[in-house]
């Protein structure tokens, strides 16, 4: 069994990897700690986990992490960069779902994290954990940094497309949806059921911190700087993310056949028919990515819709396939839940 | 490997047939029906299940059910009585997830449902499935009348007062609310989004088919017929019972020991500490229903709410739990799934 | 013009209060307050005030509230017991939508509110402003006590029956749904869209502070004090209050008539046919309950169905209306919006 | 009074049309007409009319609809081609809501609606009811084609700039999100509360018959074809359309000046401050575009958000505000409700 420890276990992501932890055959979760909440058993904050977690949150300096196997920083951005150098040196492999170690120039990171990086030389050695397109990085890798949910949904849509350079990417445009949990489980007025229910807006227009994340991601695959225009919304669903992107062709294919070949082999990435619109419900509780390509009146703009659970392939369930990659289990183990439909 | 047929697998308490049976290690479902999909890949409807279930849906005329070992129906009301004679006769094993076999007494059956029972015969010897009071009957059964949604969440808050004849069984007052998927998947404006969502409704005040279910189990248990006033809402959920129960206390006892002991053995009720509220979404997806007891201001009135996933312990979940004790295996088996909170 | 100033602005009863009012021919709002957010522009908060309303929020310390007819309190419990005093005495009538002057047993509300009371004088002398039972005194009142929401669908629904001394008092039920705006525009965890969204719960089941409020009318309606089980619910609505209540009939009548009868002449009372279900959109947005009287199975429990928007006629609009009746308008004045369906 | 008659008043534009016209002071709703729900009062299927509209719903056959001054088509698209003829030759102007009589071109109409027209005649002369950018000709119109919802946000958002000649339009996207009130109040599966509710999805990105519509009036705006990718997506909201456009800029200007100056002088369209982000509960209920003006980074992409409720001026309201043109009454007559907040 793997010895699991969570740090910062009281969010939706920390919820989420043990919901999917507690079903995994070859793991054990060792220790879950929160500063705020320690002594308090994790089941009697999740009421979901009753009889399968009973585990307690230990208080982070007390946490004996070091004896674990592989610890998941599920904490807010700017705690993993200073915590979990520690335990990479005592030889503790690191998978990190906040933002700390995605983004390679130290300088831009800074500049839209608002904070001075605390381990530029891990941001170095951390491998980006999108496995589709870096499973033998992750493999050896010693710390991951997990892709953000929109990160995740709008690269699996875009890559096929840049990679294989059949599209304008000067002028790329991603238009993506997110539920409500992707702004985590904090108190805040403006996540508040009676301001986000019946309601649907636009936010960070402007500049959203994925966008470099994006940026970077399709700039190293374009191998030149990309230029993308991103906009992110919030929808009233509680989990779910729904890109719909825009690219202008610039080159023929078959677009169909392009996708489905490129993710083939994949277990988590799922290439609709044509003509299909994938709705956020059909991955909802389930790691995987459905896509759909569609050619509008046979233009010259690409359509691709690319929806997500946040919360699952666009946080713990991608970790949870990064965790089994970093140690030799099948991918898809602990991974093969169904979405929850309807 | 059990082999499987569904019948009516176009509903809701369908497909969640299906994402429980894919997850079950010991079966297979090897046929499923449907008068107007035939033809139609199942993934194709429920894009949820993609890559994990190949059926195609069947023509009811056409699909061999007397291959299976078991049949599921998942259809309306009215159709089991007509097929499921045939398949019993055959020695195929059936659970209706209808109300078919529901109430021994059919001349009330049929006043309640509004239609001649085609097979009174079979429901004389078909057993009532609410494992936790029938299990015993369930393990021989030829046929198995699986509860309804609200008859469960109410049946499992009321049964260990009425089993200790502790309350007054004249006045029981049972204020259960339902998500909208307890309508079932049938084109209807009184369930559209724009009318149910953040809307709150009763309905059926008058009476509704699920009062003379409950009746009968209650007195049953009681040993001489009970007053139930019963009132169901609608609630803008997709699943979720919340069942609040008020049982005037006759006797004194501790109340929150009585329930911890009624179901200490079960795998699948849940009795919250004292002074606890259950939501729907700690059991969303799962086969459980959880319970607390509460005595308001130590007075003469005892409330206990009682949650229960509609299409899971409702249905679906309550279905494949009453297959696994009707064939031998592990009560729990393919129910392991935890609830999807958030 | 009738000057009117608002203490406490920013949460969800005082943008109601606003929309009212500024729709509103014969009222002009000259004052605003928020201690927080002062010097914010109202309709920069709330958008949907553009170009309506041009005040922005001051600083409670410099408003010049005595300059007002009229103020209303839309302020947590325990402000305007401290503030309004001050303005009362100086000629101002006020209209406190917080509780403070709600209960008359001060040590009573002491208990349930958990402070001490700051003018226990002025809780004599205020009216309680359910205007359908205390419209003379309201006309007069310098100081009125807004019901709370709760209280004011419960009391609508119950007072019949106990006036008409028709049902057993010490056991009337009362099963309460609110929306999530109940809970104020304040940023907890338990009210966020991720939480409160396709969830159902009760709370409060071992006390909740509207219990005492209902009670006191209910008593002083009956001459003796009655026994009440109240159990609130939260349900994913953002505004609607359903109450669904349930007595003991012990002297026969036609209810549908008494209900009829008593509330002939109201213009915010509803009683629909016999048969009816009311759902709470029916009133969103609107200053109505709307109720109806059901006796299932012809039984001896009479259920009494009541629903009202909690931010109208449970808080903004029964201020309004208590408002009008001070002032000597037409009680309709300003309260003629629609509900608004779908 | 203006005399008004309103043909198939049973679908959601049609209730709402009833709620501004029973508030509108200088009409009166003479006749409404349901051809299956002939002889029920308007009231017993919408309750929030209760006590305000006493109409019946009349059979289309024998309502006397020549003696009105004004009639609405609230009816599914093609029932206003062949009916609305015989009312306009008798003097009776004519408001579409429908999309009969929007689009200029009846082969391109016939192609995307799939039938015949039956009054191409009528085409010509109908004014397309854009008012901001059609004023004059509605004020003298005998028959107004009430724009489409998708069109009127889109519109709205796109028209100063393309009137401008500041962006390219040959590759202009509309990525648009409609609540499912869009879909109107017709017995379907898809729009059921267990399909859309937590659930986000595109649909129609093949082509959608808004789109003729809105490339008609840029392109005309224009002066010369544009290019157009619009898809539109179901969130689940009841009401709502949030539209987000994006344009590649050609020539530099103040952005948000120009739109500032273009709507300067409209009542019902808002340009919001510089960095906002318009939410759709902001125009709840009300008849009001609120458009906000980015550009994201500085870069050469122009995004412009724009909402609508789609029922009031995506449809109804529209349409009462074209009626105000037509009967020179103020265009804001019957058009000052607030939006609904939270």
């Amino acid at each position: 069994m793997i010895r699991i420890g969570i740090v910062g276990g009281t969010g939706y992501t920390g919820v989420e990897l043990l919901r999917l932890l507690a079903q995994h055959p070859e793991v054990q979760v060792v220790a879950i700690t929160s500063r705020g909440d320690a002594g308090i058993p994790v089941a009697t904050m999740f009421p979901s986990l009753r009889r399968r977690v009973n585990l307690k949150f230990e208080d982070p300096a007390k946490a004996n992490l070091r004896n674990c196997d592989l610890v998941f920083f599920a904490t807010p951005n700017g705690v993993a960069m200073e915590q979990a150098p520690a335990l990479l040196d005592a030889g503790v492999r690191v998978i990190d779902l906040a933002a700390d170690f995605r983004i390679k120039n130290v300088a831009e990171w800074e500049r839209w994290y608002g904070m001075r990086h605390a381990s530029p030389e891990w941001v170095e050695k951390a491998v980006y954990g999108l496995p589709e397109y870096h499973r033998a990085a992750v493999r050896n890798a010693r710390l991951v940094a997990n892709p953000g949910c929109y990160p995740t949904a709008v690269q699996l849509g875009f890559m096929p497309l840049v990679e294989a350079g059949l599209v304008e990417t000067d002028q790329l445009i991603a238009d993506a949806k997110s539920g409500v949990s992707g702004a985590g489980r904090k108190a805040e007025i403006a996540t508040l059921f009676a301001e986000a229910a019946d309601n649907f807006k636009a936010y960070a227009v402007s500049g959203h911190r994925h966008l470099p994340e994006i940026q970077q991601g399709l700039s190293t695959m374009a191998g030149h700087p990309v230029g993308l225009t991103f906009v992110p919304h919030l929808t009233p669903l509680i989990r779910g993310i729904h890109a719909t992107l825009y690219a202008r062709i610039k080159g023929e294919a078959d677009f169909q056949q392009l996708f489905e070949q490129c993710y083939g082999g994949e277990a988590f990435v799922d290439i609709l028919p044509p003509g299909s619109h994938p709705d956020t419900r059909s991955v909802r509780a389930a790691n995987v990515c459905r896509i759909a390509v569609h050619r509008p009146q046979g233009g010259n703009v690409l359509v691709v819709l690319s929806v997500i659970d946040n919360l699952v392939k666009g946080a713990a369930g991608q970790a949870v396939q990064n965790m089994n990659i970093m140690f030799g289990l099948p991918e898809t183990e602990g991974l093969a839940q169904l979405a929850v439909l309807p």
